[in-house]
């Protein structure tokens, strides 16, 4: 694939406004042609995505968590994972997620693959697991504000309603192909 | 699944930073304990994302795009999608971003399901879709500032590499789950 008449090249990143998740910045960008632009970005930390998978009485199950998303105000049931911390392995981060979201420790971890939530408006990554041989804990560790409820969910009804509420993350869809590539 | 005990309530959203293609808002919500809590939330648009398939020299193959993201700062090959016009129904916005970017008509055009994007931090919705009887047009309509390729690229080739540069955008992952779903 031939690019360099595709190729823009930064200049200039200014921050603009500053979240406690996020850093919205203007990037001055110089075009293929030469031409000097500014496009709004989002810098945030990276992100970690697991699917825990088990046998269970209806076959191959998932464990999900069911919560409320404050940015579309609605519940969703989705794949665990989280914001991977500062310093923090992406894979220690999808470890330690699984563990705080739905009490179960992963036995074994495969990477899927990574991707970026989205290159047009935002320069992080999201990490893809898959997470076997599930080892049951104590409990759940949220935080105070965190109220996640954790679900056993067949393969086949997550497969059936992917893109219809409560299955409406973007990123519990992209887990899902990368779970149906490797199936 | 009960959910009450999951509910949050939003009391007001502030308006704290705008740019030209999003809001960043403060939105004060109630937990379902009572406690009152402050989150940032983008507005902005609902988008489309399309995969545009044919019977090719490879067996199926996709129309995808090759264009530079500034967000990732980074090349991208991913299926061609856009935002949706104001006042525009989702479907007509997917036919022109299709039209748009690939220089293809759909000469039928399948939704797969909806999506939010990142329900966690933004309030928009993505609609996918599935392209067949590709009508070839006599050009792409670009803006002046868009550098956009139009590639055939197999299906085996795009699933074989998902997760992996150039195939990094986790929308274009979202509609490969939908398309393998259906297939």
């Amino acid at each position: 694939m031939e690019a360099s008449h595709l190729i823009w090249t930064e200049e200039k990143r200014r921050e603009r406004y500053r979240t406690g998740v996020m850093s919205l910045c203007d990037v001055e960008c110089r075009s293929p042609e030469g031409r000097l632009r500014t496009f709004s970005v989002i810098d945030c930390p990276d992100w970690v995505n697991v699917i825990p998978v088990f046998e269970g009485s209806l076959g191959r199950e998932f464990l999900m968590v069911h919560q409320w998303r404050y940015g579309s105000a609605e519940l969703s049931v989705e794949f665990p994972g989280g914001v991977v911390e500062k310093g923090e392995d992406p894979e220690a981060g999808a470890r330690r997620e699984l563990e705080e979201e739905t009490a179960h420790r992963a036995g074994r971890l495969i990477k899927f693959g990574s991707l970026r939530p989205n290159p047009a408006i935002m320069s992080n990554t999201v990490h893809f697991y898959l997470a076997e041989d599930l080892i049951p804990l104590s409990r759940q560790n949220l935080d105070e504000d965190e109220f996640v409820d954790v679900l056993r969910i067949s393969e086949k009804e997550v497969i059936a309603n992917m893109g219809k509420p409560p299955y409406i993350h973007s990123l519990s869809a992209a887990a899902l192909a990368f779970y149906l590539i490797r199936k």
